[in-house]
């Protein structure tokens, strides 16, 4: 007898909860084969992803293994590479050899999420930092602990605002919570490392309503959260939007420019590309189902969680919220097995019990069971009660517990973990008189001009403010720095925006040793540059 | 009047306690400037190091921030570019702007320790791991969670057993200690999870010696600890050292393969490359002093920790351990002072205390005060007893006790951290007869052949066994699979001993599809090899 094979893709709160009341419903029944595809071997509990910034709980205790959740499911801890909806089945991308794996199944469930996706957006793509998953947190972590090491030494004052100034887009729960947070770190590590006066600190928040939370919570909350993040420090930018970004500005859409390195986005939120390709019909990404989970066009493919638009009896759909995922699974659960054995399906009816959002340092805003609002101490009591008592595991409950205990006797934890070592291969974007590099710095990369044109200027021409040469698209630069470790010899501006591409010195030396034709390909641009530059005797740009 | 400049290169044991002693003896003196250049913010308790493997303490409890162990030291979290003794400067790499920092210096402490090198030593370069720090010991702990999250998929009995085979070379204090937390944490891990019989777990540890531990414990001991490892399942190899590795095996100076897929080595240590660049007297990468921890040639730079050779007054030199390196911190700090006031310098006379080695599940050996012999609970007791008081500031002895104590309670922690998103060019060595990849295998890499000589088979070709092309160093391959994300054409096989350089599929895809003069490059490749093949019906590595 061949088992009844059920893939689900996806391991977050809609596919996780899914395998869950699957193995709660089939317990003993041996027929159906429950599968789950993640590209994490850890389930995140996204609510508390923002406390993982100022370090309250410890690195790791937002997430659960997921052998441990879902001991009876068979758990593929891999990329998704297509799905096969005519051959009915998953392709898995390659993991310790390259072989491709191939997963049927006989009903599937879609529970993909969505993801911060700035593709086609130039500048954005290079230089904002997502905040989607626990990689992002602890990366937007190590970058401010970095940025105050860095501070410390620095005594440029344009530069050091730079540092110092730090931008979050989104006013939504995902951005407040955010912004809050990180207010509260960089003020942390300025009182404690003396290395800056607080007054330097600049924490911006955009959004492009009237007010934050505009559409998650009444007029009266949204005001007292806004309240309380001026209070704290917090700069609110309202209706206004990122255009673009470039390595040391946020550029806004009505122009203006926010000198700053750091600049956090949490939107947009753009559907998962594997739910994007689809063919079935979607609304913005999210996958259009009956009220009993089921995809309209087809009897054996489901969508819950944020990539699931799922019709609610009230009229509308339900929200991309944990509370409402985690509902979904336990009504698709049923409804897989069913399906299987011809029953009748129950249609989700949940309307959801509230709304919750932190804002850091004992304070919240909630609303909940639509009449009670709460805000302050109070709602933020609510949150974490509420929230400690949905962690997955005795286990984690124990550990946040001892994390948020300790952490009110101890000070900040401020070890910054270098754990990634960092592509070879960046993507930059600037902005038209944005500097790519001085004369006299030192030279760390080699860059190739994808789009845009750039100039070069040196301090050593007979005008030293007229460009002595200009760069267009698909042309090198910066290789002589980087090839005898020497400072750059001329100075290199963006003439229109541009985009580049930077491989790191040590790579590209390694490259040009070992790769003969790599070699003779640079030496060849490096010859025609010289050739152009007539006389020879301008700086090239080095 | 201009400060008195004493600038320490080093984060570890030498230069920390260096720092600390000389706040304490300047306490209020403000004439003195002490500076301190570490690579990371944190200073690493290493005796804890192997702990983070098997997740008993939690991943950053091994490490202190730096700022609040030396507060009034100025701090310089950067890498360092060279020393240059006759100017009296150290040069920084460039931090968040790519310009050079220079640090002056009156008197200069090198305590930069040793490193892990691997360079001229093929195939172990590529594919053994270090155990140095605390990425090596977070990048071994993912390494090992995810090979069981592969395994439970895998049905190939050789791959398998390559999987659940792990080496650990080097029988020292290092060496035994990784082994043993690695034996018992993939145990656990076996146990836990059910998806190995635990007798398809090898972990085997190779050492140089008559017996593990015979330079660091008197016989007895190291017996002890032979038999205990052997009881927990680790098979010991003596007399024995690697000789090479490929991506798939450990190969030993006699010849013997042993496949597996995850081999650390905690040897050899190398000198630290600044300090083997300083034209000082070294002895194997140590920098001779006198008892005073002075360079012979200088009255002005000074050298402690594991990179300095001091003479002890019994005869021999002062071992490189973590007792030795504090109690040198003390001396040196008083003679920096000393030196500069013209009074005079105190000599180094300690002898240490005695030797201890975690064999891990409440196990341990030591040896004090050069006549108490311990083995089993009762050094074990001893070895967290004063590593634990020896833990820098209250904080972290608090956290360390909380997580041995719940540790007591709960089962391991099985997260993998994936912060590391891997670097796009990777260096691989095959031995001969490797497979590099398989006819059908997915196409998620480009090579290219740095040295040595590689085959090419076709199951397509009239005699499969027979090689249909030869590559040799400077070409490259892979390329068709890659461009058009198709499996396969071809086997591709070491003839001799190769090494390659790996280009990620997507990295690949944005370079050719960038950069004109690397398309026409290999383009040019391609058409000659397609030349090369006459009949041009042969399939041609892919």
């Amino acid at each position: 007898m061949t088992k009844h094979r059920i893939v689900i893709l996806g391991g977050g709160f809609g596919g996780v909860y899914t395998a869950q009341a699957l193995e709660k419903l089939l317990r003993g029944d041996t027929s159906v084969e429950v599968s789950l595809v993640s590209s994490e071997n850890y389930f995140t509990f996204h609510p508390m992803l923002p406390e993982v910034i100022s370090g309250e709980i410890g690195l790791t205790d937002t997430v659960s293994p997921l052998h441990r959740m879902v001991p009876q499911t068979r758990l593929y801890i891999r990329e998704i590479e297509s799905i096969d909806c005519a051959r009915k089945v998953v392709r898995l991308q390659p993991g310790f050899v390259p072989r491709a794996d191939e997963l049927p199944y006989d009903q599937l469930v879609v529970a993909l999420g969505n993801v911060t996706d700035f593709r086609g957006m130039p500048g954005l793509y290079e230089h904002a930092k997502p905040f989607k998953n626990l990689a992002d947190a602890l990366s937007l972590r190590n970058h401010l602990i970095r940025v105050f090491d860095e501070v410390a030494n620095i005594h440029d004052p344009e530069l050091r605002s730079e540092l110092l100034t730090f931008v979050v887009a989104g006013g939504g729960f995902s951005g407040v919570e955010v912004c809050a947070e990180l207010n509260d770190f960089v003020r942390k590590l300025a009182r404690e490392r003396r290395i800056c006066d607080p007054a330097e600190l600049k924490v911006v928040l955009l959004h492009s309503g009237e007010r934050i939370l505009d559409r998650e919570l009444p007029q009266s909350l949204g005001e007292y959260a806004q309240k309380l993040l001026a209070k704290r420090g917090v700069e609110i930018r309202l209706k206004t939007r990122l255009a673009t970004a470039s390595p040391s500005a946020a550029v806004l859409k009505d122009g203006e420019r926010i000198p700053c390195r750091t600049l956090v986005s949490t939107v947009p939120s753009a559907p998962h590309p594997l739910v994007a390709a689809l063919p079935l019909s979607q609304d913005k990404g999210r996958l259009r189902t009956d009220p009993h989970l089921r995809l309209l066009e087809s009897d054996h493919v489901w969508a819950i969680g944020d990539c699931a638009l799922i019709p609610l009896p009230s009229g509308g759909f339900a929200p991309p919220t944990a509370q409402h995922a985690t509902r979904e699974a336990v009504v698709l659960a049923h409804n897989l097995l069913a399906n299987r054995r011809g029953q009748s399906l129950k249609p989700f009816t949940f309307e959801g019990l509230g709304k919750l959002g932190s804002l850091g340092r004992r304070r919240a805003v909630a609303e909940m069971f639509s009449k009670v609002r709460l805000s302050g101490m109070p709602a933020w009591l609510a949150w974490r009660t509420i929230y400690w008592s949905k962690l997955p595991g005795f286990s984690r409950k124990l550990k946040v517990g001892a994390s948020w205990f300790l952490d009110l006797l101890l000070p900040a934890e401020t070890v910054q973990l270098k754990t990634d070592t960092g592509s070879s291969l960046t993507q930059l974007h600037y902005e038209p008189g944005d500097v790519v590099f001085h004369e006299g710095d030192l030279g760390d990369a080699f860059y190739m001009l994808l789009e845009g044109e750039a100039q070069v200027f040196g301090s050593q021409s007979p005008d030293p403010s007229q460009p002595i040469a200009t760069l267009r698209a698909g042309e090198f630069f910066g290789e002589m720095a980087v090839l005898k470790r020497q400072a750059r010899a001329a100075t290199v501006k963006a003439k229109t925006a541009i985009t580049l591409l930077a491989l790191r010195q040590q790579d590209f030396q390694s490259l040009m040793a070992h790769v003969p034709e790599l070699r003779t390909s640079i030496e060849r641009v490096m010859e025609r540059r010289q050739h152009q530059n007539s006389s020879g005797e301008l700086p090239i740009p080095k």
